[in-house]
């Protein structure tokens, strides 16, 4: 039973050594709403013009020490061998516009500071409303964003003649369990399988194998680690299945479920904030009491649509952030699930938190050595090794942005305005 | 109660005219295997190469007479204004690496013919995949896709003292619906107000507004019109509400929910094929046994880990093809639900099923104007009004294209091979 | 389109005539807090003994005018032949211990009144804890319960060869609707076939048939009907199906669904409460606040374990009623789905509302006849024709009881002690 | 990250030693077809008669060995205060009809033989069916029925200031876990504190507490000792809670969960049967190819539905086994959730499977020792003590049979028949 106990300590990134709490929590407590630099701030330009973009550029260089020649100056890759393993039958480049929020403050536990967040979207107003959240944030001292918990599942199935067989099947698989973990040792050098599963139906039995995947998203790694797995128990096992598949459908892969929601796939992330009733007037344009009742009518609205977890629209931050920082963007099906709470604390302030148990992120492999996606993950200095944790958080500050922007909105009955006003083509 | 056969017989495409009805099933039944002029053939690619590209223009601009100067050719666009309303605080393009798969056969309503589909996306193997489905169900006479109804919602909430008062109101309210199609009509000039439908909880009233929005994907009309319905109620109710939001989180917008996947939203799709026995060999590499196996085993596992409806990857070949065509990338949160079938028929071959009821997609507005995503659309037909449909049914084809290449690959033990081979960099 | 609207029109009886509805109104509004005769007191007995069985059979018997032998005075029945049609195999009568809560004030649309409602149970606190509720809602003036829409649905699902076939037997069917409902109409004298509704997935068509189902809860009604417009459409379709089910396992026959929970089986009901915050102290021994609060962190609770709906205990109150009143036990499956919501009002007070939109219940048939269940019934004047509506309506009344005292209790941190003090065997 | 391995190794009773399972394998593998003596032959009466009910007496005393005077011969029972505890306001006992169905053979675990089940109800065929489906078992040599794992959660929340604060309350939890233990030791006999989870969302801490509560189906056991843990946690963490409560609404109590499906709650039983052509034939009046189609098709249409799980009608096998026994008839909601499989295997027989994760059950406590419940519990050998498991596993093997039964009536087209014959009033 230790069993989840110790999973837990070791898995919950949050605690994992009390020196380390005791800075974050030290961050938390001694927040403050930021005097802000002239030079800090990013002005909002809801049209596009060159005068804007340079004056981003500029602001941008100066904060990240580094310059954006692809993104911003369109500069061309000519590295075709660069593409390989990112896409077959080439053709050329979809070209999808980008603009900045920010800066978001994140007070985390891999994250603290400020970001310039890059969104690549083609909706409008997207920008504009995760750009009001994050001055929202900023002026109540940042956001709390903490990555708990990782893990990245394959789940393959085995078919036995009958229970009989499965039962020892079973026997022998799990006494093997450090032979299986020696075995990604070997067939990774930095996936580490950290937990195995098992569930049985009648004759089918699937063996979740949990990874620790480094800074990749890791969906890959696991499964290249998952075969070098099933090829050994195949051959050694006693019992022999009468048909395997190294994915059951079960892993959550590509799509939301109840199971990677109330267990944790990719990261686990929950990111908190307190807004004062001034900042919800003067930034947000509504109040306390009202997002309060909203959270709780959409919450109810939300219940009866049969959704799995309860929130507003994560799918739009994410999709975004993810296209920009070459992230496996179909993943936004799993990572779009999540809790929103907004409600009124005690002194008449707006506490609301976000939980996202499903980011599938990395900050190496996938998309993110490209161009333009490698300059925006530097812009966070979230690129390569050491950052994925940092970016998840990022995420969860971007994600609870988005919520109170939203639900802010709506209300206070702006969300049509905001739309008319962003969304429509004048021309 | 004719209320919902007549729904049907309106909202049932398929059935739209006997006629036309009867020219579908014609092409469905004539349908034959294809004798495939060279010159129409893609051939595989699974490195990047500057001949490579030069040939898959060359044949692309042969069968669109279009060329492709933004997307293969990276011509600059130059036109900042033309980004307004896609974006805010713009700092540059994105760029996401783009192959080509096809050519896919679609045996539809709308959709009739050979098409080549554009898909974007970071994730290696991902076009391979798909490229290797499109080509059994070339191989077979191409797919059946059928878009089978469409509707928009959104639900806004009125709160209420108790339900007396509400009852009030809805009395009110039903009887005045010719009325709010006629508000619709002079908001709109493409949304059409389709269908009311109320969800009472305790004083909490949800009105669901369902539109039709011609070509566009249609979230911000129904946004817009929403509004000028509940001015107009708001304004002339004679039981007020004591609170009301324009979107009570109950229409599904980006995210997966039980209720736009047991009813429609955006449109529905259903697509199927049969495939012999000889091409699941020849193509797919497997028999059509092992994906009937599959396919049970690992729909029992989907189950198992609570989705919403059974499906593979869908999301996979959405993302790609809505980032390549300007949809809103977001929007792979709710689209990427469905039911995937595949079983033996009584000759032996397979029959495989996709159904897609929730496929928001436009081919006007969003990002389908801008220079790379326009060159996708055209390079498929689809760019402009007159074409949500037809894309619409192209989409179920991929999709089935990419479920029968995953569920090949998981039932034959190919499937870590072939992530291996195209997904990892080789340098 | 209309067609909504119009089921909508006629399916809530809610408002099913302006009078009607304006009466309903009046008792809502003119609802006040009672004095309660001595006589009308059914004091709590948490022990059982001779007397307290006679206070309330006194009690019970002056209220309603009718003597329960069979419930009361364990009077054998004799009469084996009655037993026919509802078991097989039969070898005796399982006995249920039965207490009575009460009384219970209901404010609806059928029923109106102050209710003695019988529970079989052998769960001690059960009886207590729905006491408890009740009288906290009689000190209010009653409780608000509406009996919404109905249906019951039966779903065959036809498969065809292919989408086009499938196309030609829904372009055949959907002009049959009158020619169905005549079938209906001859087969049973209660059925009424209310809507029809198609859903494809592939080459499989489900045909959800909507029934009214008078006072029967109505699973064999709807059976027989639906065999009976099978047979005929299978005889005379031109486009036969390869194979056809009478039911798809579509229904929500016997289990929660979140289609059945978005739609209504059986009957759907909504019922609502406002708690003074003295009602709150004095009977529930909480405050309005932490009751709120514990609504609030319970939902967020049960969002993450994946329910459908969101409520409390939902089952407890209706498996008791359910078996004192020869309902299908089988139905708390469907029934116990539904979502309770409490928050405080303006004025300090408690809101609270429970809607169960699955209650499979019936006046007439099944086991209604049975001398005890008979006795049960007509203890709530409920039993036989011209009842089902008003006892859906006590149904909503009982369960908000029950979420009421229960919520209390966990708020209040009484939860634990109520299961010692009643729920343990003290010898 | 043993933890799961080691918490399957002792969970898992299936491979509890490798001498039981050789034992259990070597019974599963040693079935077969029995030859019947003619004296426990339980001949199928479908209206009741005195002639009957004398012949099922007079079988039932011979193979158990105990007469049943409460059930059969309608003893009162003139002990009130052994209903203390059970009920509270009692005014009487409700009578349920009760048939019995068998043998029922169980290779199993934990139960091994021949068991003729009791099942009150006043559903007319239901009796019938499941009758139908123990013969085609007992034809087949017996259904295989395994106890795979248990567990009884209850899951109290906890709400901090914010996630630091939260963050050093876990911190200060977890390694508390052994004196948690001994907590539970000293309140209760028989409950065993087996493991312990958390979930964070935001400010909101969930703990898991999991428990084995001996033969008692548990609910209270595991309220009282988690009210101690919880008394003894609140009064000793440094970093309090500003509230908590003893259940946040995520343990499953009395309602279908995702968590809990994909989970255990109670006991987690799989069973399964090979049908020959000839038996499926001969007592199902089907094929197996018609079964297995039934399967393919409803499944599907199951997940339309929005269920959890896949399964066809559980509830009505459970509630008139859990009514005749004395369990909470309540837990219907949570306990009808699972998988049933059918399909054909290589020998063109039927193989058929049910998992149920959620088995509340239990033969010590609750209302297992009123009388007829007792005789029910005597009639199995399932009465008192060491008992619990291997009434789980005859759960398994009833709901086998049913949905056996259920879906050959199905797929045959005679489902309508059955309930006409059995389910209607003749006079």
């Amino acid at each position: 039973m230790a069993s989840s106990i110790e999973k837990a300590s070791t898995a919950l990134h949050l605690i994992n050594t009390i020196q380390q709490m005791d800075h974050i929590i030290g961050n938390i407590r001694d927040r403050k709403a930021p005097v802000l630099d002239e030079a800090d701030k990013l002005p909002f330009e809801p049209e596009v013009s060159a005068e804007g973009i340079q004056q981003r550029k500029a602001l941008l260089e100066s904060k990240t020490t580094k310059s954006l020649p692809y993104l911003i100056d369109g500069k061309p890759s000519g590295d075709l061998a660069a593409l390989n393993g990112n896409v077959e039958n080439y053709i050329g480049m979809t070209r999808v516009p980008t603009g900045v929020i920010g800066p978001l403050r994140i007070v985390g536990s891999s994250a603290q500071g400020d970001f310039y967040v890059p969104l690549a979207t083609t909706e409008g107003a997207l920008v504009a409303s995760y750009h009001r959240g994050a001055r929202a944030c900023m002026m109540a001292g940042g956001a709390t964003s903490i990555c708990l918990m990782e893990g990245v599942q394959r789940s393959p199935v085995f078919k036995f003649g009958n229970i009989a067989d499965l039962g020892l099947f079973v026997a022998w698989l799990l006494p093997q369990v450090n032979q299986l973990k020696e075995i990604v040792a070997q067939t990774s050098r930095f996936a580490k399988l950290m937990d195995i599963k098992i569930q049985i139906e009648g004759n089918h039995l699937i063996v979740t194998l949990e990874y620790h995947t480094g800074d990749a998203a890791g969906q890959n790694m696991v499964t290249i680690c998952t075969e070098a797995v099933c090829q050994y128990i195949v051959a050694h096992c006693p019992t022999k299945p009468m048909l395997w598949f190294i994915e059951g459908n079960y892993s959550g892969d590509k799509k939301a479920t109840a199971l990677s929601f109330t267990n944790v796939r990719g990261k686990k992330v929950t990111a908190e904030i307190v807004l004062s009733k001034e900042i919800v007037n003067s930034v947000l344009k509504t109040t306390p009491e009202l997002m309060a009742e909203y959270w709780r009518s959409s919450t109810v609205g939300i219940i009866q649509s049969g959704a799995i977890g309860a929130h507003g629209h994560y799918a739009n931050g994410l999709a975004a952030l993810f296209l920009a920082t070459g992230q496996d963007v179909a993943c936004v099906a799993e990572a779009a699930t999540g809790i929103t709470r907004m409600e009124m604390d005690q002194h008449g302030a707006l506490y609301a938190s976000v939980t996202l148990p499903n980011l599938i992120v990395g900050t190496v492999g996938g998309g993110t050595h490209l161009p333009t996606q490698r300059e925006c993950l530097e812009m966070m200095g979230c690129y390569g090794t050491g950052n994925a944790r940092k970016f998840a958080e990022i995420c969860g500050g971007l994600v609870l942005a988005g919520e109170l922007s939203i639900a802010a909105a709506l209300s206070a009955g702006h969300f049509t305005q905001a739309h008319q006003k962003f969304g429509r083509k004048k021309n």
